[in-house]
């Protein structure tokens, strides 16, 4: 099987112009069929507040009301996913972007919990394969807006990091698939209080002796047990680094590899 | 050939919700391979008033500065083309959404005018007509925004009658193609004064006459002038009406039918 790179970068890069830029001329040099996740979370919350809109985070998590899916809408599917598709274009990658209402691609339903009213955020009930391939096939490059739809006619703000997870997940039935996690850090810590002290190499036996002793923990703890769900799914392997080291990211030169027993 | 219908709507539909539902409930229903093309004038417009950017048109075009290129990305690539896409899922229509931009679908240049700086204002340079094709044959549905881009990055605004009539001339190498402008007339009127005055059927020769006449004059005529250069580069027929009445358009029960000679 062909093997396809899903990249997911964050609010912090898309935020920088020039990081950007960077980044996705490296991004269009990778080989083979490819797709690009992105949010936009600091540009949405700020022309939130420039229309005016009170913006609200409940872990993590936007409170999504009507006026602030608009702005989501706007901002990830509109100017960030345009702006992106345009300039890998200019990098020679014949670039496409979508948003997961886009063809069907991806089918959500509004969040229901018992004591939070989330609004308009969408949790993924099914990405669909066999138009990824069938896009994949038509131009190899793929950018997705995390803005999906419920198939009433209902958009629904999505994590992006989730929908890099689901949509990598799906596509490990035609592919082999690595999906790549480009966040702040260099990768995973074994000390968080030492950048330098990246894992290169982290199977499920280390995660466990790590999570015992408390060496991984909070925020990167439910981002690795997601990986490692990833993994069981069928995922090749999956890496977390820095968007600034994306070619050595995928060389294996930098970064953490999170895969499976040898 | 297959018949493949190109659909333009414009920003008077799109800012009444019922209305564009009702719309796109019709659009969904039609058979084969159809193309909707939008703009969003009135929404962009709005949205640029409410973040202070002021707006200045000129013969109609909006002179397009960086932030105003931005809000019209939004609005027009963003807000508006999802909103259509998850609208026309609901109705049962796999629809996909696309900028110019995408898959370098339309690549334009910046306008350049001796005397007005249009800002990043696009003029058609082609439409991709082996990648319109593929995608059809992915979904039967797409829905176009008029934003474009130079292939250096850069993306330009365009404006919707003219994409729609880029991407009819570009189809007549694949398809039969019929061009559909919605706006808020019922037709060609034979008489401005008179709504009832819809000419049926229009071809050169009648054309010729009735603007040798006058009847047919200012805003009405480069349009039409457009749509007879439109038949003459292969498109089989334009047809002039109201998006109220899509389906007796496309039935020729309504609405202006432009064609050849006998």
């Amino acid at each position: 099987m062909q093997t396809v790179n899903v990249v997911k970068i964050g609010g912090n890069i898309i935020d920088e112009p020039a990081d950007l830029n960077r980044f996705l001329k490296d991004f269009a040099s990778l080989h083979g069929p490819k797709i690009l996740i992105h949010g936009g979370g600091k540009l949405a919350t700020r022309m939130a507040e420039t229309l005016g809109i009170p913006q609200q985070m409940v872990d993590g998590r936007r409170i999504t009301d009507a006026a602030t899916l608009r702005v989501v809408t706007m901002v990830y599917a509109g100017s960030v996913n345009k702006e992106i598709v345009a300039l890998l274009q200019a990098a020679g990658c014949n670039a496409m972007g979508l948003s997961g209402a886009d063809g069907g691609l991806i089918l959500s339903h509004k969040r229901m919990h018992p004591d939070i009213d989330y609004g308009y955020v969408g949790d993924v009930d099914r990405v669909n394969t066999i138009l990824l391939k069938s896009l994949l096939s038509v131009t190899d490059t793929l950018v997705i807006a995390p803005v999906t739809h419920d198939g009433n006619g209902q958009l629904l703000n999505c994590n992006a990091d989730t929908i890099a997870q689901e949509v990598a997940q799906a596509l490990t039935a035609v592919y082999q698939v690595q999906l790549i996690y480009c966040y702040e850090k260099e990768g995973v810590l074994g000390d968080v209080a030492d950048e330098h002290s990246v894992i290169p190499l982290l199977r499920r036996s280390l995660f466990n002796e790590l999570t015992a002793s408390g060496a991984i923990h909070s925020g990167m703890l439910p981002k690795l047990q997601n990986a490692f769900t990833g993994l069981d799914a069928g995922i090749r392997n999956i890496r977390i680094g820095k968007a600034a080291q994306l070619i050595q990211l995928i060389n294996g030169t930098s970064g953490t590899i999170i895969t499976h027993e040898p």
